[in-house]
């Protein structure tokens, strides 16, 4: 039997890049290479050609003459994150308004009324990104999605807790684009930005 | 002698780029690694390993089974970028303005004045990048860093003429930093990156 060596890189890959974005390995751990061959028992080529294509995309830190590293980050980093999600979604949000998917943003609204706690965190990120689709900027749609994952990574670390609040933002947020009232919209994205940084550096200290 | 393949890598990787940005090679053009590895007299592995670095950031496109080929840009692209432009730089001029480097940029404005002509790009692309740098967000200035990049290919490409009246304007942008008109200061930006824009796309046109 020929094994497709590409494919098998993809699915390490794949494997790879969940387990991190779920946090089933640690901010900073190590990846053994070796053992992630021995464990599914394949060679070490697909599994340094994944590693390297999670380096690239920054969810791996490759230290040479050392090995791979699930990325990890700094409080600095954090806050620098969180800044540059927030001028992405309050760009578009400010300028696109009027082009945001009602449609989508409607079956949201019901997600987040209706819909099984479980499934928060996808309603919550389908909601920011659809903000950021408006813009149908390729280059900027891009550059958010990258950032984003970054930001799961982290926001599972900081094991910040969705509350009532937040859910109740996304609901107002949702209406306000519903009935068009752009200043409404804004203010509460700024606001909802900001309560979520403060969230998440209060968590931080905790954590320490 | 035993060779330091990394500072070859390293070598090959900052020869390349600089051609890349300078346009002494084609936007689209091949880069053929065994060429490469003869014009230097050096192995394959150091030109294929600063290729992926090249792709890494997006300068070069790496097309399996074919070969490495510098980034080209659809017209489409042209605009995402600028609007990426102008959306960092108009964030950080708006929320750091009290933050930039005052005398960095009044040494800017006598090079704007009275400099050489031939380094007009240079202080252009200093006094943009002082207003980002001015939000001390590392992650931020990462992310322009690497799409100034794509925006200098492309303006090399694009064969604009910087004009009088864009000098003028960074005069204007620099004085109303220094007289801490944040008003004036953010309207001149947003009109200055909207006439590049324009500009640019006139350019396009003329070349196709």
């Amino acid at each position: 039997m020929v094994i497709n060596k590409e494919s098998l890189t993809d699915q390490v890959y794949s494997m790879l890049k969940k387990k991190i974005l779920n946090r089933e390995v640690e901010l900073g751990e190590q990846l053994n290479t070796r053992k992630i061959a021995a464990e599914h028992d394949i060679s070490l080529m697909p599994v340094r050609d994944a590693l390297r294509r999670l380096a690239n995309e920054d969810l791996v830190e490759n230290k040479p003459r050392v090995g791979f590293f699930v990325k990890n980050f700094s409080e600095a980093e954090v806050n620098d994150i969180l800044e540059v999600r927030k001028m992405h979604e309050l760009y578009c949000l400010k300028n696109y308004f009027t082009e945001i998917d009602k449609e989508k943003i409607a079956e949201l609204k019901n997600g987040f009324q209706n819909g099984n706690k479980e499934y928060f965190s996808s309603y919550d990120t389908s909601l920011h990104k659809e903000i950021i689709f408006a813009s149908q900027n390729e280059y900027l749609i891009d550059s958010y999605l990258k950032m984003i994952n970054h930001y799961t990574m982290l926001f599972s670390y900081l094991n910040y807790k969705r509350s009532e609040t937040s859910r109740l933002e996304h609901v107002d947020l949702i209406d306000s684009i519903l009935e068009e009232n752009i200043e409404k919209a804004c203010s509460i994205l700024y606001r909802h930005l900001d309560r979520v940084k403060i969230a998440e550096d209060a968590e931080m200290k905790k954590s320490e």
